[in-house]
């Protein structure tokens, strides 16, 4: 189902921290807003609370049909009732990343009192930055420990990131499909999509609000070329091959040349053509530079293991086999830290032929492993 | 070195065909230029040719400085006295490819007798139309078969076509880093960058030059995206890792939003903005378009081995272990389907880390095997 209600006219459930925030960067936000959502019940002595950290282009609809898009949750497969992120047992968090465009703090936030938004004069900000606000909003809630923390992707960042700033407040952290810096080929493909949105006269320098326009195409190739690394080329094999769809239908369409389009080219304007509907471009921005600047190792002079060093937080790391955006090397250079850490780690690869995506699809083994680590986790935490 | 000369004014040795080519679009051209290089002398019994075949972006200009960047051939590593493909003993002839931009037939050649040029009007060619118009050279040359057919990427693909349709005309065939057909993710690859070219407003829809104006920003995120498909994520962690590079110095960069860019952005801007000076958008589109057509398999009724029975040529496939765009297996395919066809067949894997792109880079293992595949042909050629 395509959206119906625009952007700016969804209210968020949030909380506002009136004494704002200091960023990494040194700039002060004069005000901190944190749009959220939970998933059942938070227990009498506040232990089995759950942070599910978002994606790039996630959100805090984690398990519910999306305001703007009515589709359903992007983690449905996996946070619900008697899923592996049982919300039955566990109390499920998920907030709107700070910088993002789903009511938390970010381009698209009032600036001041007035109507000014911040736009592209929105400040940097780091994964450290959103992890932060996440602290406020845990804090907010009245609990001191989370019982786990978990994202896939730049989710992963966040819960590797909350694990080393703040290993008393998490029990257990699971990373997955992620990485503990983003490597040279993941900056490469993040600035192809924001040279595309700055390509876009559409764009007026990031003051398209002002100008009343939006970067829709520029945005909408920056999605494209993204969504192709979440895929593997098995996966856009078996689901496109090089199957034809008939004429074109509209002008751009036209511009197939041969008169036919491929299916995998359909499928890519599909998703260029969705996403600019639900996203914003100042945001996109924002995000995929602080996913660039993610570096764990760097932070801790060159020792990732220097980053958990008497942890006593459980860690369940969790990769897929034809993920080439984080590959599995990726997250062994991250298990073998925390061993050198003396930290207790699982670390499992996942065969499946989906791609990074997968962590967000229906992956049985990944699955029962997510449930078993949880059941176990939840044993030692006298849950 | 930067371009000095401006892409109109560059003269180049060509051959005109002027009753034309009929395309398998079923359009007829009606008039038809090839521009070529040759490198080294033709024997008296015209027993010594190599035809080069060129890749995507590539054209004639092999083993010799380009006119319009001043930068060394592109296969300069390979091709000259001495070298693999050694111009003191073969006779080296590279065709610009239809639709290309440096001479022959394409989206910049003048449609009739007066100054319109043919621009998006010009019609959709196949790997075939270009190994059709190379064959025509190869006659105006007065040679009747070749001792070699070489190339790699899409260069590979018009060697395998070569093959396909003319086997009595190629004594040897060295398709190299290529495949049957052109798969899912590399379609996708593509047709970002053409979405790319048709987000630039200067695009005009293809009627850039009747408006004065360059798609240049929609061309050069094509390139971008583009390139980071040629290169390993091993290339790109040893070549620029996660090292800044200092102040931005352009209004775009400045848009790297935390002051400082890294490396491997200012090498893609780098990449984007000088191919843009050398090569036409209306070409990239009608090039990148004849890649995604380019189906062996599907022309012989599924069979590649279809595409080869009987035949004499003698084969050599080589293949990069860090190529990602066009993987060992996809050789292997046609190395498997060149065997049920009986075909005499060497193939080899090199290893190198250095992705696709090394095919065109100092890569000994790889210069050693073609050099010693050619000469042990030359034998049997009797040369």
């Amino acid at each position: 189902m395509d959206q119906t209600v625009p952007l700016q006219d969804v209210p968020h459930q949030h909380v506002v921290f009136a004494d704002g925030m200091m960023l990494d960067c040194g700039v002060t936000l004069p005000s901190l807003t944190v749009a959220y959502r939970t998933y059942g019940s938070l227990n009498p002595v506040r232990s089995n609370a759950v942070l599910v950290c978002h994606a790039l282009t996630g959100d805090q609809y984690v398990a519910e049909p999306h305001p703007l898009t009515g589709k359903n949750g992007w983690w449905d497969a996996v946070v619900g009732p008697g899923k592996p992120v049982d919300t039955d047992r566990f109390f499920v968090i998920c907030a709107n990343v700070l910088g993002g465009c789903m009511g938390s703090t970010g381009p698209r936030s009032a600036r001041g009192d007035g109507d000014d938004v911040w736009g592209i004069d929105f400040p940097p900000v780091t994964i450290r930055d959103m992890v932060r606000a996440q602290k406020r909003l845990i804090e907010h809630l009245g609990i001191g420990r989370l019982f786990a923390a978990i994202g896939g992707s730049m989710g992963g960042m966040q819960v590797l990131q909350w694990a080393a700033d703040y290993p008393e407040a998490v029990f257990a952290a699971l990373p997955i499909a992620t990485a503990s810096y983003h490597s040279a080929q993941n900056i490469a493909f993040n600035e192809v999509g924001r040279q595309a949105i700055f390509a876009d006269p559409d764009w007026r320098g990031g003051r398209y609000r002002e100008a009343g326009t939006t970067p829709a195409r520029g945005l909408a190739v920056a999605r494209m070329c993204a969504h192709i690394t979440y895929l593997s080329e098995q996966a856009l094999a078996r689901k496109f091959g090089r199957r034809l769809q008939g004429a074109p239908k509209t002008a751009d369409e036209a511009m197939s040349l041969f008169g036919d389009m491929f299916e995998v080219e359909s499928y890519l304007h599909h998703q260029g053509s969705t996403f600019v509907r639900r996203f914003d471009a100042n945001s996109y921005l924002t995000i995929t530079r602080a996913m660039d600047y993610f570096d764990l190792v760097a932070d801790h002079g060159g020792d990732l293991a220097a980053a958990f060093r008497g942890t006593k937080t459980r860690f369940m790391l969790a990769s897929f086999s034809s993920d080439w955006l984080f590959p599995t090397e990726e997250s062994r250079t991250v298990a073998r830290a925390l061993n050198r850490a003396g930290a207790n780690v699982s670390f499992v690869e996942i065969e499946s032929d989906k791609g990074h995506d997968a962590f967000l699809l229906d992956e049985p083994d990944f699955h029962r492993t997510l449930a078993g680590f949880l059941a176990g986790c939840a044993v030692h935490a006298g849950l």
